[in-house]
């Protein structure tokens, strides 16, 4: 990692002066620092300003927005305005802007539509980026780079269409290889010259949401679309790295954000930033994993949280206010699972266009007599009392869960075997299992180096590519302990299932096969009825793989329904260690059960023996020390053992014992101790 | 007010000859007078029979059909059949068809669907109408013209695109201010030439429904689109004005439909007209309030019921007949608030096509002996017999309801703060309070004179167009009692938020302003607590204001969340008038509690002491008296007291006194007496 | 009917050897052997193997294809490869892909996208099959061909445009036909030229799925389109008939397929082959009612069941496994109803694309010791056990219902009066009634030959083309019993209502006329009190007409509502005959009374005098014997009373006496006995 220039947890947040007068600009940064802010997100949005002709820079606000801040002390994360393309440039060259999944070239308007192979985009984006990072090179104000904003999104034009030939030519080398990958044989969907090829939208192969014609296509369009964006950032970054040689460079990502394959992304980031926007329904083991999954993308290195709101959001259905203590809940959540900054969407309510009932530090009545400022600032104060002890910290695990992009599309491309199948959902609660029981849990996928785990449990690893088989296998050789849930090993990296069917070339690992899967209406469930050591019966739901065993042993059969009795849940052991397969999605308390299962195989503890309802813990540990989170989601007092722990909470300056009181949303950061 | 030409009320509805040979014509006149009828409106849909092609006119038929009305002494309200372009002129002129949200340009069929901006539209509707009033000037058959029909839609097109930015410059003047208006620098919509505008559709800035990327520029494409659809009307209606220089000249209006601003639109009718067609689940109070809008267009002046159905629609889910007495009920209900014409849609039942299912006076048995005939000739006996004096009553109100549609655009145009809001829903809500509470109410906007009034209660007064501030500080120091609901003062008449935010420049009239704002799904409530000299606890739903008191009392506070004890209703005496605001969406029975409190307040007494559940009451006074309308929308029998009552019921003769007894959906119209 | 050339129910179905490496292929043939397999159909998506180029055929891998069926002494069912056009076509001539609904031009991808009416398409297709006819003319191994695949869905472009005025030309004539048949004059929608003539999507007249401004044009254009799809197959037949006159010509249908009029296409093809995949959701009743419309086809004719799946289906939203033993159930369920083929998609799932998750007689695994493949083998030995006895034997009935294309399309066209009318969901409850009872049923339209029947039960026969209502008065007098159910006879075949309203050209015969018809949602129901004869009081729903009695006995009143008491069910006696009218949805319970006094009226008799819940029975009588088809859909043990019955259950050779034992999903055929 590039070191982040910081010597506390930065605080801030996205700022626009351009949507201001002069004078409000002042009036912020007075604000900023009565609220302890000192690294402000600049220059997102504000492209015609900077360029109002293609022929024409204009540098001047800027300049003084960045000397304003220099003179206060304050820095900024620089953005470089490319997600949102000018007027006068769409107008020019039309074809800068999409076509959607239903072939209709988009016009002006908006943000975050710019085609990633337009010659115009490709060529004024990184020039607009090189011509910033010319001016401000050097500049101590310019802490980081921001490259556009929330990369996101597909084009289905001409121009992305030949990108596509041409990568595929890449991929695949020969229409032949091609056409095996996508069995295109099937339904006489071969292709005979590369010009033939289309984008896959709704005027080729693509139905309804989840249905393709042609799923090898389908995902490899999706990859190629993920390698675009990342294509059109390059650009960019290059232009600044040009001007810039150390220059720290990123862009924000959004957690699980389904079109970019992040892994693919993260060597080109230096530090990952993503922006966290929680629905009031989510639990918080669902926000924990978005911040385990950016923080898995580097190897655990800590990551920033680049945008949250300090108050609601404006574009749920229902935009719940956040309740007090629930911000500052949730920023020491992302500190806990490895954040090193801290940030907000943004410092002052826009007046006017899409987001001005989107929330602020600063909302559209400008006072700080408020509940919401009042809670920024005391934030503001922790993280300047707490300096720099956190920075750098990790987040040691011995568990990981596997988390795939493409199999995420694959699965959800696919027609059938559910329609109720929803990859995130499922892994999920996989992952809320351990986060429940206060296992210190880790995000892994097909290139993660499985050296420190020792367990390594999934779900829907359904695609495997080439190699993946042998390093599991040797995982499990070398003493883990391996959970394979529904849908393993199912296709290659093409989509193609493997000869044999599933689990494919894990089927001598895990010493069964599938011979059928039944797939049932969200309201008809089975049970599991475990045995061979575990105990307890459980439900299960959505789908339903009837295992044959080879070489395994069984530890669950089904209940009921015509494969009463048939195996569900398998172990076999394996050189050292062992691997474990479940055929149906099991209810969170059989969920919890069988990871705790898979953690004592392992010899793995909780951080805490017992963790209480609502309570999340985290351990960082780093140069300033080791530090144990203990973070209360509940609005009620919890109490939690923590055997032999024996430190002082950074944030109230209590010492801690063993008993440890917290408040309702109330957070602990106890430096040293045992139960760390 | 042009007097509309009868000394009766009028009765009819549509008549399509031109569906039918003539024998069937003759049938028809001889029903019409069986059933009282006398006013028909014809030529509504015959475009391509009045122009066969271009250059041709046709008036045959159309001279035969009125000379049949003539010679039974009926008369015609004429229609200019502009709303459903021939054939032919589609054909030759395809830039007459809309294009649509998706951008798609749409083709022959269906109606409605010209573009109000396409030259051969523009140059060929005003023309047929021109040729109309030329032909039939003079003819006193000719009550009334009818402009088109049930203007509505909009268009997308380069034509409209062209117009769009002609608008914008008159609007304006200059880029700068459009820009300033739309706060385009947030997302860096800023436009630098005026040929950069694109209009506002899926294919621009509007995603779902309910999202655009620009709410300033949709808020303007809305206004432009009324006003396009306007100057179409406005082009025809000077075509005949210029042949016929006191012709009385109309189109027909939909009540709550929100595309089109009807108060701009109404200086250019001569009579509002409009066609009410209540879902079987509308309550009274929802069909009061259409009326009640419609009336208040033109200040109060009496307006035409142009379209009803006698029996059952066809373009509901679910047609249910309107039950026996309804059809009566609902005819009597529009008079009641102020309608001085009753008509049908339609005549005969068209055997073929979009309306073949939709009710009419005629079935497609052709039979007289049927319950439906029978309740219509019954209802024209009755407007027979009951003659001229009523024609011209007033309906006195003291009670003021706002509503206002670039507000109702401009709330529901927004992103957030929750997708459960409905202009309509919430102001219905209020309106209903006072409705049924026996309160004569009417509607009233930004340019209405308040001068009547004791009470203004609003809603969602969201958009503050300049110079509305000082008319309702002036109303409250001249004595009125003023409410202001949710989300009052946000923003200016481009959706731009005020400086400092809600009430905006209603702060020093309110004495509060708001801190926060909860949005929380439907099924989350909260409850407000009276006090302050009212007493009782209400749900509340929706939204949920924190008001912060600088000048007012408080007199109502939240009973739970966090922001449990918070203000939600308070009060500040200004002049000799009062200011209330009400910080979230009350339950019904709130709304009673606190719409009666502000009645006292301003010494409003309702129409009669208690009025029964579901019955509903109106008075009209006029040069032919005062005449209390008591409706009985029960299935059962209701008992009224009238204090002091003492008159006669129009409809049955009989003797009214302080008592008075309503049949199941029954109706009295009585005249004199202290109890109105 | 041309004889099916098979001296066994034959066995098998689609096999796609293209996909698949040589080897593979050898390893299928021995597991047909193994199953009983003996009929493949093959080629069914093969045409860019075909023909890689437009200039080129190659039939080497086709040849082998069927020297190895050859070899093993098995036949084909031989496709023409037809239903997804080459890549390279779709390239060369884009006017091969359809446009859409919403007017959007198609590109290459997927299949069923071809435009009838292409010119390219209509040259090469049948080119491609000819070419195949010649090459494989003489060989028995091809035993028939299957044209094309699963013919549907519809093309709005402009050659399908231009064909439809020609259509309409020869079908009206005169524009002055047209304007009258679709009564244009409503809404000034006449046609004064052809070519102004557009077809009815989104962008001309189709709204929301079944609302269009112009039923008669929806309409025609949807007999054009059935019209054009069957053009192109004949296309294509015809080109195999040049090459070998006596060829067995087939395609397979989909059962209730909306967008095709089956019965156009019946004459045209050699024998009906048809695709059952039932949703898990559906009864034995709908799956029956399926099998009876496609043997009705062509006159009760045998049929083929073309596919089926041996497992389960990916299209669903959640894809069940086919419980044990339901396979093999629905299979008998076939030939009980008059197959005489028994066929599966697919032998082998394929490893890629869409349908790799759709259930096949070899699953990816390739195992045959599973639940699957047994049964399926279980089911090949017992129909080379039966051998040829059933082969050819007809099901006698002597009730009709009615099933009528034209009629489906219409009512669904309607806008109003309920969007809870689905005709098929009306005839399928009809339809069970009498299933449900033992009765034999046949499914009749307007040009069916009534000769045989005793009772004629329907609804919504709401279009009566010309010549209708004497058949039907005809049928009657002769002394059949004919019931007419809701929305009877409203409109003529261009869906113009009849003078007089419903039911039109049947009110003599039925003795009554519809006053009112009341929709209300669904929730909201009647009842109908039986009386002169029948007796008992059910529940109501959908629709309820008010039926005034001229010359019928009443048979039924409401119970509720205001028109409590009146006619909702009569009868007129004519001729030897009866005609009774329903004119609401009546609840199952209800029509089971219904049905069994119509059928009581006719002196019909079930199959067995009391058929218990979850059984079917059917007849078959043949040259070898008279069938007794026993079919248990539940999962319990059921037990029949059959008096008289006296054979030998043909799967499991026990002697079967008057009391049928079934065990769960167990069948019985049982051959001769009086019973039957």
């Amino acid at each position: 990692m590039t070191d982040l220039p910081f010597s506390k947890i930065p605080y801030g947040g996205d700022w626009n002066p351009e949507q201001w007068a002069r004078p409000v600009w002042d009036e912020d940064v007075q604000l900023f620092e009565q609220a302890g802010i000192d690294l402000l997100s600049v220059n997102i949005f504000a492209w015609t300003a900077l360029q109002p002709t293609e022929d024409t820079y204009d540098f001047a606000r800027l300049d003084e927005v960045l000397a304003l801040l220099e003179s206060r002390g304050m820095r900024a994360c620089l953005g470089t305005s490319t997600a949102a393309v000018p007027a006068w440039l769409a107008t020019r060259y039309p074809d800068v802007m999409r076509v959607d999944e239903q072939g209709r070239r988009h016009r002006f308007g908006g943000r975050h539509n710019a085609c990633p192979n337009s010659p115009a985009y490709r060529r004024l984006a990184p020039a607009l980026a090189g011509q910033l990072a010319r001016r401000y090179a050097g500049r101590d104000v310019a802490a980081l780079w921001h490259v556009s904003n929330e990369y996101g999104g597909a084009c289905y034009c001409p121009n992305c269409e030949a990108a596509f030939r041409v990568w595929l030519r890449g991929r695949y080398g020969t229409l032949d290889a091609l056409n095996h990958a996508w069995n295109a044989a099937f339904w006489s969907q071969t292709i005979t010259a590369w010009d033939e090829i289309v984008a896959p939208n709704e005027l080729s192969v693509q139905g309804a949401e989840r249905v393709t014609a042609v799923q090898g296509l389908t995902l490899d369009y999706q990859r190629f679309m993920s390698d675009a964006l990342l294509g059109a950032y390059r650009l960019e970054k290059g232009a600044i790295r040009a001007e810039i040689p150390d220059a720290v460079i990123t862009t924000n990502l959004m957690g699980t954000y389904r079109p970019l394959d992040y892994r693919a992304w993260a060597p080109h980031l230096d530090v990952i930033a993503w922006d966290s926007y929680p629905s009031p329904q989510d639990s918080p083991a669902a926000i924990a994993l978005r911040h385990t999954l950016m923080r898995s993308l580097k190897g655990g290195q800590p990551f920033m949280l680049m945008e949250q709101t300090p108050s609601q959001q404006n574009w749920q259905a229902f935009n719940a206010l956040k309740r007090p203590g629930v911000m500052r809940l949730q920023s020491w959540q992302a500190v806990a699972h490895g954040a090193d900054a801290v940030m907000f969407f943004q410092m002052r309510r826009s007046v006017g266009a899409c987001e001005k009932f989107h929330g602020a530090v600063m909302e559209h009545h400008g006072r700080t007599d408020t509940r919401v400022f009042r809670e920024v600032a005391q934030l503001g104060a922790e993280l300047r009392a707490l300096g720099n002890v956190t920075l750098g910290a990790r987040t040691p695990a011995r568990v990981a869960v596997w988390f795939d992009w493409p199999a995420w599309w694959a699965v959800e491309n696919s027609s059938g075997p559910t329609a109720a199948l929803h990859y995130l959902r499922e892994v999920t609660a996989l992952f809320e299992a351990f986060h429940a029981q206060g296992y210190a849990v880790d995000l892994v996928g097909p290139d993660s180096d499985l050296g420190g785990y020792g367990v390594l449990a999934s779900t829907l690893l359904y695609l495997l590519p080439a190699g993946a088989a042998q390093n599991l296998t040797a995982f499990v050789e070398g003493g883990g302990v391996f959970l394979a849930g529904l849908m393993t090993g199912v296709a290659d990296e093409s989509d193609r299932v493997f000869p044999g069917g599933p689990p494919g070339p894990l089927r001598d690992l895990l010493g069964v096969w599938v011979e059928e899967v039944d797939a049932l209406p969200p309201g008809e469930t089975n049970e599991v009825i475990l045995q061979g050591g575990l105990s307890g019966t459980f439900g299960c739901t959505l789908l339903f793989e009837q295992l044959r065993v080879e070489t395994a042993e069984v530890l669950g059969t089904y209940g009921r329904d015509f494969y009463a009795g048939a195996p569900v849940l398998t172990r076999r052991r394996a050189g050292r260690g062992q691997a474990w397969k479940l055929g149906s999605s099991l209810a969170p308390a059989g969920l919890r059960v069988l990871t705790r299962a898979l953690c004592d195989e392992a010899g793995i503890e909780p951080l805490v023996p017992e963790l209480p309802d609502g309570v999340e813990v985290t351990r960082r540990d780093g140069p300033g020390g080791q530090f144990l989170f203990l973070l209360n989601h509940a609005p009620d007092e919890r109490r939690v053992e923590v055997p032999g722990l024996s430190g002082t909470d950074l944030l109230s300056g209590e010492a801690m014992g063993a008993t440890v009181l917290l408040p309702p949303y109330g957070v602990r950061v106890v430096r040293g101790g045992a139960g760390a």
